[in-house]
């Protein structure tokens, strides 16, 4: 890899200049943007002495950029009243003092915008009286008294929080800068900047030296307040890491993840490792969400004052390809799909993505599909690139953005595994074959989750954690994230013998990745994602096949499952099904227990309750339910003797941490090989207005697997129409040119490629 | 009471003129609304000769009746292409047969008004075809093959239903009348309308011959046809049921209540009986909006047909006043509060609303609030008052409905205790001391349901059904409504050694109801409803005081509840809040049991689990939970050991008809006297967007009864900024002019009043 490096004499040429350039008046200046006397002038970093001007021109005839403008000045407004809060350090998250440091940082990149939007002395003053508050109290400061963090800071109990106050300070020193006095400036850089960015990076080497979303903010922090400082040792530090540092590579984070074992560190590294050639991060949506702030605000500063390193170029424009990713791992309401740690209810209105998709708007050839993101956003960023989202809405180029079925690839050579989303409307399968995903990984290979317009079906619990609330665990992770939500049987994929995957050992699960067996999406009617873990549990492989099946009879499309389990030993395989919402009725007949009994010891089965069980007698089971007024079926094969759990999850639960939600397992005891075949349906509604209840059935008549051995599968599905579709897959070859033939039923199907659907009636 | 009568001279002379008049075309008929020539065409009931003149005049410049008109057009073409589909009956609710027939009378009766409005013979043909295929298969038909109702219908396997139909298709029939022949005509009145409306009627006297909803629908059934028909002696017995008929006054239906206790019966005596002066619906609204319909749409039709009845003005225009009260009985998302029976959701979404509102505006003097309603509505019934309605939105003359403060009396005299409702935005307190509402009542005297902003806070369990969805016991009642959902312990209400008020019997409870103490809300800053039950627990008395307090410091007003008892025995009494959403924190150490326990053995107790319990140390307890992204806490007052439990619905609950959701059950052992006093607030919000968690925490520092005895109880409430409020409510005297003095804590406190809340720092 071939890293851009700073050239110092451009930098040194910068200083002189800026001398001169500091005793002058801002205005008047103009220069193309790569000019040094552009990128020497303040603000430079995120606006832009020549975006100033140009929003100025513009206010007042860019309706999402004044509204935007409007309704900060109004909050800006409110909290300069409540005149400056800087407190001495105390709390975790969600209590006072986290809180108020959060505010205002906050609020002061807002007012250092206000102030060069505005032109309003008021905002550059309210920066000032804060930073040299905060120039008073830093010097003053121990670590944080709050000892959880294995990274304490100074304003925040982790380095991670104070890092984010610097990324966001920048920013508002850089927009009053030429506001300040040399000597103002001086005093702050000493005695607040520049002992802060060392305290986090060199001060915290296992919080900065890294690759983790953690350092990303670390490495940016620092960087942008080298580029307002122009600061080129501090730079090199945030590009490239601390060099020559000594790190003990078995080293563990809080969250049990490995600090460094490979020596990466610097913006650079955390771009290049994490990142997929997709833009897929290896952590999940939630918190590339949460990193695409640094990473893009970064790169857009990086750009606007150091254009010679072609951030957005780097790594084939990975930046640019994460923001069209992460869009893309948003179910219809634009909230994330949930892999590996994530909390519900994050989407893509969330202020990251306002910056990222006005970012990449700006940066990466105007994409007319981002207008229609940032349109749903309704706010803009406050400076260069939100005047370009704001002047392209004007104009009427938004298009819609079209989320597709797709297949994004993990590790940074995109060799490691990938998630499959199948979509269909209204239905989105997320499936999960990509490697561990960090600190933040969960124990599921194979996992997915099925989405109805907008609404989880078959959930993916999430994290368990209550981010920012303080009164659950100070709004960090609660020990039911390792107990439970990280852990296999928390998620709709297999765990043999009640254990997770890997043993539920991050040093282990860190080492693999599952493998994309096939995605095919060329055909609406039968879209096919398949994947193969083999590493999960030795001795045992893995193969799931998910499919969106479309039928001219049926209101909506359907998901077939087929997991296929091949193993060198007898087990006892468990696939559980999270179903959201109320069980109407089963076809198949349950004992519900008088009291839940707890259904297992570890590996998170110690939080489930059983609350029925049932024994299969070889027929297919349905199960149906109702969920915000829409009704969903799965329906099963099962063999004699399979045993049937109707679980709910809230066991081992002390302090009322879980979400006591429900859950079909189906039971294979005892087997060698084994083949779980599933269809999942949305078929019906319901309405409590007019209290009419349509298609509230299963479309389903039966499912049959016809064939089954190491070469093929092939599962007859078969309509209450009374039609039959046979799907068939090669389980051992999945070359898109293959012809095939096999004789099931007595009829010879011939097809090309690794599957087929087949009418077969 | 005067009831008016049918002047049969009238009606006779109009069949002499109908005779004439059948032979003329219907157009250029032009009389004023009373003349006997208007009242002698067709159609003449809910659409008039007239109305159908206006309505054509105005087609194309009236934008909600255009869409209605234009949305019922695709709706009936549609059904239209499907063909007559009129089959054997067969199905309970849900089921195929039963839900074809349903959606029979409710297209035909689509099909009658697009007939009038278009002037299309298709739908004329449609309805007539449909009639003749009921023709030839109900005389052929025996009583519906389900056997569970008291009254089985023939089409429907209850005879409800079969008068849903026959109030539909009356409209229908009125619409082609004029389109018939004279001996089709004949054919249908003979051989379907009079069997029909006789077997509904004189052939199922149980059903007919009592004051019920259901005989209100039998009743209506009866009278619509009679009016299409001009049949007098029908007509009478719709208005005051089958005379001279001895009945069981034991007799009970499938509810449990009884089905004729004192004789009244017909169409009058079901408006005078289960209406207060108030229009208050002693059911509860889920049931007076099933009932409204057929009450108003008769209204309109005895209205148009026989106007010197005036049905309106009847019981100082109750039925006007009753859309008035269903409104007021809506959270902010029009959906009813659930008094007894009653299912989540229902709303004044409803078509029985849409026709209710658009009656009430054209019958009641054009209330503008009421269009701001129809507006929400966004749609209106094809006919004289839909246009109305129409034309008033297009004038631009809608205002706001606003729903207040209001206690709504019940009881045919408005004796029978009442509904306490307090508004201060954004909450909402139903009060509940009415009568026990028929069958449909719940043993819940004196219990509450908290709203916020249209969302439940603490909620009523509603009914415990899934209607017209056949998975669930064929859409009707579950044997969880009784054992559960009508039993004290499902509400926020106090229980007594566990047993249900009444001894949860039928019997019993319906004898007595609650009584108003107060109701005052003149000062938003303090509104107070307070009520007494002497009867549910004989030997005990209860008197719970509601009051919403409202404090400038607060962003939002919070909830003051005081329940004292008083009992000549010691006794167990249970208080449980059935809050929903997720608990975050307690203010107390709780156990949690490794596996739940069931609660009890009866009156509802068996379907509850403990999870959790505490014993209290004296201080008050706070339970603060999170729901729908909004924060929540409950402080109690609590005694030295007293208990606290922790519970969750949904034990013996063989077939998952229960919702699991939480409760805090406070608990006093072997006492003769106790009093609750608790707050409950809405005082903050989460956003997983920003992930800001805003006011997180009660805002209540203490809660402390100073004073209680049986003439006073005096309670303070301290904030946490340290002002203290005392609110005393006199026990004894309710006597608004009454003054009072008491001294509390050294103080002496002076008021005028029942009730006050004094600044007491």
């Amino acid at each position: 890899m071939n890293l851009p490096k700073i050239c110092s004499r451009v930098s040194s040429l910068m200083m002189l200049l800026f001398v001169f350039l500091a005793c002058k008046n801002n205005e008047g200046l103009k220069a193309d943007n790569n000019s040094v006397l552009e990128n020497a002038s303040h603000p430079s970093l995120i606006l832009t002495a020549q975006g100033v001007k140009d929003i100025r021109a513009n206010l007042g005839q860019i309706p999402i950029f004044d509204k935007t403008l409007q309704e900060t000045k109004e909050a800006v407004d409110a909290e300069i009243t409540n005149g400056i809060d800087v407190p001495v350090p105390k709390d975790y998250s969600g209590g006072y003092t986290h809180e108020q440091h959060k505010k205002n940082f906050v609020f002061m990149q807002k007012a250092g915008a206000l102030y060069q939007i505005l032109n309003d002395e008021t905002y550059a003053n309210y920066v000032k009286d804060m930073l040299f508050a905060y120039r008073d109290l830093y010097p003053t400061l121990p670590v944080h008294p709050q000892p959880r963090s294995y990274a304490r800071g100074k304003l925040f109990w982790q380095c991670l929080n104070d890092s984010n106050w610097l990324v966001y300070t920048s920013q508002a020193y850089d927009c009053i800068y030429d506001f300040l006095s040399e000597s103002e400036r001086a005093d702050l850089e000493k005695n607040l900047f520049k002992p802060f960015a060392d305290f986090i990076s060199t001060g915290n080497p296992q919080f900065f030296n890294r690759v983790h979303n953690h350092s990303t903010w670390g490495s940016v922090a620092v960087g942008m307040i080298a580029l307002v400082m122009e600061d080129d040792s501090l730079l090199n530090r945030a590009l490239y890491g601390i060099k020559n540092l000594k790190m003990d590579p078995n080293m563990k984070d809080n969250d049990g993840g490995f600090i460094n074992k490979d020596g990466k560190a610097g913006f650079y590294a955390n771009l290049e490792e994490p990142f997929s050639p997709d833009g897929y991060y290896t952590e999940g949506p939630y918190y590339q969400r949460y990193a695409s702030y640094p990473f893009l605000i970064f790169a857009q500063a990086l750009q606007n004052k150091k254009s010679e390193l072609g951030v957005f170029k780097f790594k084939d424009s990975v930046l640019l390809k994460s923001v069209n990713a992460l869009i893309n791992l948003t179910d219809a309401d634009g909230e994330f799909f949930l892999l590996n740690d994530s909390q519900k209810g994050m989407s893509y209105y969330n202020s990251a993505l306002v910056s990222a998709v006005d970012i990449a708007y700006q940066f990466g050839g105007k994409n007319p599909e981002l207008l229609s993101i940032a349109e749903k956003q309704n706010k803009v960023t406050l400076d260069d690139a939100g005047l370009s989202v704001a002047l392209g809405l004007k104009a009427g180029e938004a298009k819609s953005f079209e989320k597709k079925s797709i297949e994004l690839t993990d590790g940074p050579n995109g060799k490691q595994g990938a998630v499959g989303i199948l979509r269909s409307n209204p239905l989105e399968v997320v499936f999960k074959y990509t490697a561990h995903g960090l600190s933040h990984g969960h124990f599921d290979k194979l996992s997915f989750a099925l989405f109805d317009g907008g609404d989880e079906v078959l959930q993916d619990y999430g994290l368990s954690r209550y981010v920012n609330i303080e009164q659950k665990g100070g709004g960090n992770y609660l020990k039911e994230n390792k107990t439970w939500a990280k852990q296999t049987v928390a998620h709709n994929t297999l765990v043999q013998n009640e254990k997770s995957h890997f043993k539920g050992e991050y040093g282990i699960g860190s080492k693999y990745h599952s493998n994309s067996y096939l995605f095919n999406s060329s055909d609406k009617n039968i879209q096919v994602a398949s994947a193969k873990e083999e590493n999960a549990y030795p001795g045992t492989k893995l193969h799931r096949t998910m499919a969106i099946i479309s039928d001219s009879s049926l209101e909506n499309p359907f998901v077939l499952d087929i997991m296929r389990v091949e193993s060198l030993k007898p087990n006892q395989y468990d696939l559980p099904f999270y179903y959201l919402g109320q069980l109407m009725q089963t076809s198949f007949e349950y004992n519900k227990l008088n009291q839940p009994t707890v259904l297992g010891d570890s590996d998170g089965y110690q939080h489930l309750y059983k609350e029925a069980s049932a024994v299969a007698n070889g027929d297919n089971i349905t199960l149906n339910w109702l969920n915000k007024n829409k009704f969903y079926s799965i329906t099963s094969e099962t063999n004699k003797s399979d045993a049937i759990i109707l679980a709910r999850i809230g066991a081992n639960d002390p302090e009322y941490n879980l979400r006591h939600e429900p859950a079909l397992i189906l039971r294979k005891k005892n087997a060698k090989t084994a083949l779980f075949v599933s269809t999942i349906e949305s078929h019906g509604t319901y309405s409590p207005v007019s209290e009419l209840a349509i298609n509230a059935y299963s479309n389903i008549a039966s499912l049959t697997t016809i064939y089954n051995a190491s070469n093929y599968t092939a599962v007859k599905i078969t309509l209450k129409n009374n039609t039959s579709k046979l799907f068939i897959i090669s389980n051992e070859n999945n070359d898109e040119q293959k012809q095939h033939k096999l004789e099931v039923d007595g009829r010879l199907i011939e097809w090309t490629g690794a599957f087929a659907l087949v009418d077969f009636n």
